[in-house]
């Protein structure tokens, strides 16, 4: 595995567990500020600032649990992306049953100037469990 | 535009035009072996073969008529991305209503060594108009 790939796989771990800790300035910081999340039925979500008030939402009301399979990682210069079959549980605060999604996402992630990587599209698949 | 963006502009409007022509062979020519399609709700459809199969499946009962507007195209050495927004209407040979999708798609490709461009993954947010 080289140094991108393993980039990337940390980036995915991080946000992740950021996400579980409702950590929401730490999910931020993976993402570029002209992100666009995707996702089947709704209007393009457009911007980090979009995204922080939608997640900030759902964790005034929710904690949530993820896990999350990493199915390939392709990198070519300064561009790559990451399949990942992803399991998401939405626990509400106050007691009832958590809404549970799974399927498919594909990120892009774009190599910053300082060798970093950024997600910059997110194409997500998940569908309800029932 | 680069000779690459125009290449990939070119793919897709051939995809289009050999589906609503009922060419599965052209539409086949442009994807890899080893293509993957995903979309919300069901495995991933993994090879060329699965989705000609699809394909004729489809169009033994209906035609396609497909519009699409790209909205970006992003080239990195031999990796591409094109989101794409579909609208989608299966029209069945016996009459009768026709199916309507719409909503993004995001096609990864890979540059040949003949400098073409292959579709590898296709991630569809289409859902049905009601």
């Amino acid at each position: 595995m080289n140094a991108d790939e393993l980039a990337i796989r940390n980036l995915v771990a991080r946000w992740h567990s950021a996400s579980e800790a409702g950590d929401v300035e730490a999910v931020l910081r993976l993402m570029d500020e002209d992100v666009v999340f995707l996702v089947a039925g709704h209007p393009p979500m457009k911007g980090r600032s979009a995204f922080e008030q939608g997640l900030r939402g759902l964790l005034a009301l929710n904690r949530i649990e993820t896990t999350s399979e990493i199915q390939e990682i392709e990198v070519s210069g300064h561009l790559a992306y990451c399949w990942s079959v992803l399991n998401v549980r939405v626990i509400p605060k106050v007691g009832g049953r958590p809404v549970v999604r799974s399927g498919s996402a594909v990120s892009i992630l774009r190599k910053q100037t300082d060798g970093s990587w950024l997600v910059v599209r997110d194409v997500n698949l998940l569908a309800v469990v029932t």
